[in-house]
């Protein structure tokens, strides 16, 4: 600390202590069920609890059925073996009302008093906890726009691919491919790859594989839209007598050949 | 607080201020320029500057170039008023990577020494906004995918349209429907709405507004897959001698609308 704090008095500091905006808890473990001995402003404002209701208490009550058991054992543990720990632990507002705290607990030893005392910060980080909710959704919205089955007619559906094609979501748009050809069965599916920015010979082999696990299930697969630039690419794969690939330069010729 | 904080001594809570993880700067604004006369351990860890860097330097130098001018001036305000402030400001670390610091000024009178501080609290929400950033990408991502324009001949491309519409949505379509014609131009433009799970008589009142703005861009447009629902709920525009729109029952069928 600077010299100047010292000419501070302690009634600045404390009110530090409740400008921080988040929640300080101190506790004193050389008592009975460690209780509580400090209460911040921040606390009151995240949990609702006023300092009355927490002090002598133990920080449990802060605990409700969606608390991970697990997280809680951690944290016993770490209070136990005087131990530092930081986690992120749904919690309970004493309206019932659920919030994500990044708690971070630090056992300090204070030389003067020869007594260990805890200390405990919780950040409320449920603003950041729901972004990260609403990202994760909107990234299985993606996955799923990016395999559109669509239906051409009663027996044949079109998967256009644009974009990017790698391996992740190659597996992911068979996952997707598979289930949704077992609710909606269609006798011929067109693959129309024009749209596709990556090519390479790796997705080729991965496109007749597909066509040999499609036939399985009696759905015969042509392949649409191949660049000229992809089918000099794949001049290797085509004498495989074992393929059961095929190909068609664009949508309307693939439904030519699905209805002979 | 609770009676026995008062047996603690001034070393606890001042340890206690460093444990917060946030950021906390106390300033005199009774000295020249504002310096700070205290700065926390949290400080330190967020901004790599130490203690003994910041005592007696006003708070500026966590600004740089991309540090909004105008979150700057509001501090400034707010700071000569001697008021409170809360904001969202880009702040620069000692090595010059950034951060987003939720900031909150607090200007506090202290009776004893007949004077003001301000309380500075510094949260690094860098993690929260990248977050946002993300989701907010994602949802651009679904945008472009709710909207796959497909080239299945020279002269065709074909829409797919799946899922909700509504009006937002449509407008997002139709500004990136007209672009991408602007670029690539289709002759027929065939919109498939056998996979739309929302239908009413708006949205069959603002397909065949587009299909009159696709007219005058020289694009002749298709409407597709219409189920016997939509075609029920549709009755009242089917004699209108303006509309432009023609419909199939299937991709398939309007490809040889649109070879005559």
């Amino acid at each position: 600390m600077g010299l100047a704090l010292n000419k501070m008095n302690m009634e600045l500091i404390l009110k530090t202590l409740d400008y921080t905006r988040v929640g300080i808890l101190i506790t004193d473990p050389s008592k009975h069920d460690n209780p509580i001995i400090y209460s911040s402003k921040g606390f009151t404002d995240i949990t609702g609890y006023t300092k009355e209701e927490v002090i002598g208490n133990n920080c449990r009550f802060l605990q409700g059925e969606q608390t991970s058991n697990e997280t809680i054992a951690r944290i016993r543990e770490a209070v136990t073996r005087k131990e530092s720990i930081q986690c992120e632990v749904l919690n309970y507002k004493k309206n019932g009302d659920i919030f994500w705290n990044h708690l971070t607990i630090d056992s300090v030893y204070m030389e003067e008093e020869e007594a260990h005392f805890f200390i405990g910060v919780q950040h409320d980080i449920t603003e950041q906890k729901e972004a990260e909710q609403k990202y994760l959704q909107s990234l299985q919205r993606i996955e799923e726009l990016e395999t559109p089955i669509i239906p051409l007619t009663d027996k044949v559906s079109v998967l256009p691919l644009v974009g990017e094609m790698n391996e992740s979501r190659y597996h992911k748009m068979t996952t997707q491919l598979l289930q949704s050809l077992e609710n909606t069965f269609a006798e011929t599916l067109l693959i129309d790859v024009n749209g596709l920015t990556t090519y390479n010979e790796e997705i080729m082999q991965r496109f007749i594989e597909l066509a040999n696990v499609l036939s399985l299930m009696g759905t015969s697969m042509i392949l649409c839209g191949i660049k000229p630039a992809m089918a000099q690419k794949s001049i290797t794969f085509a004498d495989r007598p074992t393929s059961k690939l095929r190909t068609a330069s664009t949508i309307r010729a693939a439904l030519d050949i699905a209805s002979k």
